[in-house]
């Protein structure tokens, strides 16, 4: 009886699971359909390179579909297809690096090919085979092992492999065909048709270039740093205040740590890319990685740092609430100087001056904490331990500023050979050295054209405090207009 | 006068070098000789992988060679020498991948390349190429758009390839030829024969195993993080006494911080192997990658504690030499737990005693390291700031030894999943974890037959101090045999 009511309950179930399979199959389409499109507005290049490839591919299929070209060309029309499929790269440096590879090693392997084909038609038909096959087994395996040295492997794994390609192919039919000189001369010719017309689609309708995404995936990645310091007081002092997506997005510098690889293969690719916007021919591309690298430095001491935010294993309320302003200031001040950085990489302009700013008040922000930390012990704390958690803290943080100073001058070193503008700033900088600063912030102008949402720290009036004998004095300078004003505040 | 002086200067000196070129070239053409030999020697696997192809090449091209196959198979042969070229990877499961997805995807491509060009001839000899045309931009651009997303790129991007390869092949020149399914199954024919050569090749004639690869490469860069930490003392509180060589090997865990993407890729292949050796078919290996992200995490600590230890910012001696006994211990423990952590993924055998008992001993040199602090300060010291960079070090490396445990902890789950053997040692641990342990330590028998190196820490009789009423004995336990011997040291 009651297996009886088991059975029954079962085909219930499975009746209402049939019914309800149309609605479900229709929610999950629908889920489906949203994220391909969440993906596509993401980056909507990906969108345009797809079209890209189509349109690559419809204009070599003219070669079959139009009369007079298939009869010059023929079947092997068809090495035009594949090269366009295999060829066709998301960024312009790839398409180059990979056109220009098969290029020339279709080349040479198919020089050598013929070559080969001679020399073995010399050992008599019963030979030929057996000389081939040496041929082909040992180019095929030294070119193998060329590939495994990294400095092949990175420009020119592609071109190695079409070279045993070719070679091979060539080789082993000349065995059975005399047409061996007309075959790779259309081999070769169709390869060039097809290559060509993948470099042309690449460069000419809305290129996607390697340098230009290396370049901004630099800049985006110091924001990433900016943000978490920025971020920092709260976090690590008010962590209850702290909603859990703005904690997420704090902590997108994560990706900084694993991003290497990128880096590499973009700054790899970049070298193949001609002159394009503001970037020359002979960009230092490599100058990006040792940047990246000093990045990568910084966020792994944000990622220790992070550890001691996370923790609940904190020094005392009165020891932290004696170290907070220093904190706060230093890390919200380094956080501005990397995002006056990055905004300096964007618009690649050099803007010293704020940059320097920020640096200065984040020093002297070192030098308070050291005053606090001093002051606060042994009078404050007997136990050495409770405060360990805090005094790390900050020690690491004061490690953050050095890793950003270090940033800064690689980036510095890097505007120089990247021909990086002159700011009025910057040369303004020279005048207001002269005096010892002492607070140094920059204001934005309310009237300001400029849109993008993360360029808070652009700096158009500087107002300095100078140390003049005790009497501190502000100076307003109007950067855009050449007119200055002096204010005193006191 | 002086011009010709200069002249003739430069003539002898360009007769100089032209003299000196055949000894310079014969160095350079010795150097590299001697740097390829040396790169070999390295990974012997690379000549042997290189001879493979070359196998694979001449076994591929017995198509054209011998008579009655090239009857059968005619020019069409090509695909088989393109496809070892393009599918035979350095790894087993590098080759599986491509072949597979190669053969599958010209299935699926040929087939509805062939409905593509019987559709269109619906169309009359005007339309036949335009809806072909709409066609191929259609799939080709869906096909390149699906290589964005993360998991069809990950295991499918060399599918999505050859399908808009294959279909676009297909439905083109099924505009010119009648023949079009004699067309595809010889095209597919011949690309299973290649990738059946290459699978077959690279399975048994010496396979490289991705997932072995990737399984030897977790332990090893955790045996890379047991070395910094065994060096550590010499490094922080003898940095005189350090050569160069040792400083270099020392800080080898430098290059875990950038392993992410090789481990990626090697669990990504892993996946396509079968069962070998003592991996079975349903290995955990994306398990490894949760190691690998902990063992990251723990380089990431290395490399700040590596700041200190470079950093001539150092604590006052005598708050050092306090600090040192309780520094030295941990970082030998956890050292040593690393190195027996390594062993037992190497062995894929469980060793869970030999690992608690030096994860045990550095917790308790933590305890002793805290109780230095306390008494070190205030009384010793009066400034707080002389003594931070000892205390973040010190903070740093406890931080370490909490990540060895969750490393430990992930590794004991993943033991369970993969199967490991389960060694005497820990059979006995739970009998040991009854008393309070006071110490514990692994000998390692005189007269043992193991050869490898890194095996120090190999247990085998294990002597554990108990706290019995303040009087402490000894137990050493011939794990090997089942003989105990009960040896009283007071």
């Amino acid at each position: 009886m009651e297996m009886d009511l088991n059975a029954q309950e079962k085909k219930a179930g499975f009746f209402q699971r049939l019914q309800d399979f149309p609605s479900k199959l229709k929610d999950d389409v629908t889920k489906r359909v949203k994220n391909v499109q969440k993906f596509a507005k993401d980056d909507p290049r990906r969108i345009i390179h797809s079209m890209k490839v189509g349109v690559a591919l419809t204009l070599v299929s003219l070669l079959y579909y139009v009369r007079p070209l298939y009869i010059s060309f023929g079947v092997t029309g068809m090495w035009a297809i594949l090269t366009v499929v295999v060829v066709f790269e998301f960024t312009v440096g790839g398409t180059l690096s990979k056109g220009l590879n098969r290029g020339f090693a279709t080349l040479i392997a198919g020089a050598l090919g013929v070559g080969a084909v001679h020399l073995a038609r010399f050992f008599g038909h019963q030979g030929e085979p057996i000389v081939l096959g040496i041929l082909v087994f040992s180019l095929g395996a030294a070119a193998t092992f060329s590939r495994f040295f990294p400095r092949i492997k990175q420009r020119y794994d592609y071109g190695a492999l079409i070279f045993i390609l070719t070679f091979s192919f060539v080789a082993i039919s000349g065995y059975r065909t005399d047409e061996i000189l007309i075959m790779a001369y259309q081999r070769l010719s169709t390869i060039l048709i097809g290559g060509t017309i993948c470099i042309l689609v690449s460069i000419f309708i809305c290129p996607v270039w390697a340098g230009e995404d290396l370049h901004k995936m630099i800049a985006n990645n110091i924001n990433k740093l900016a943000k978490y310091l920025e971020g920092f007081e709260g976090e690590y002092f008010q962590p209850e205040k702290i909603s859990k997506e703005t904690s997420s997005c704090v902590r997108e510098y994560k990706s900084i740590l694993t991003s290497k690889s990128t880096e590499d293969s973009l700054a790899n690719l970049a070298r193949w890319e001609p002159g394009h916007g503001r970037f020359r021919l002979r960009h230092p591309w490599k100058k990006y990685l040792k940047i990246a690298g000093l990045v990568r430095q910084c966020a792994v001491h944000l990622e220790i740092l992070n550890g001691y935010v996370l923790s609940n294993d904190k020094a005392p309320q009165e020891f932290e609430s004696k170290i907070q302003e220093p904190i706060t200031t230093m890390s919200r001040e380094v956080g501005e100087a990397l995002k006056a950085i990055a905004k300096s990489i964007k618009t690649m302009s050099n803007d010293s001056a704020c940059v320097n700013a920020h640096i200065d008040n984040s020093k002297k922000a070192i030098k308070n904490l050291k005053i606090a930390l001093k002051s606060s012990y042994p009078e404050t704390y007997k136990d050495l331990l409770e405060i360990i958690p805090g005094v790390t803290m900050a020690s690491i943080l004061i490690e953050v500023v050095n890793c950003v100073e270090k940033i800064y001058e690689a980036v510095e070193e890097f505007s120089g050979l990247a021909h990086f503008k002159e700011t009025l700033d910057s040369k303004l900088s020279a005048e207001i050295g002269q005096h010892q600063l002492l607070h140094r912030g920059c204001v934005k102008p309310v009237l300001d054209g400029d849109n993008e949402k993360e360029d808070n720290s652009s700096c158009h009036v500087l107002i300095t405090v100078h140390d003049e004998g005790y009497l501190p004095t502000a100076t307003a300078k109007n950067v855009l207009g050449a007119e200055k004003t002096r204010v005193d505040i006191v």
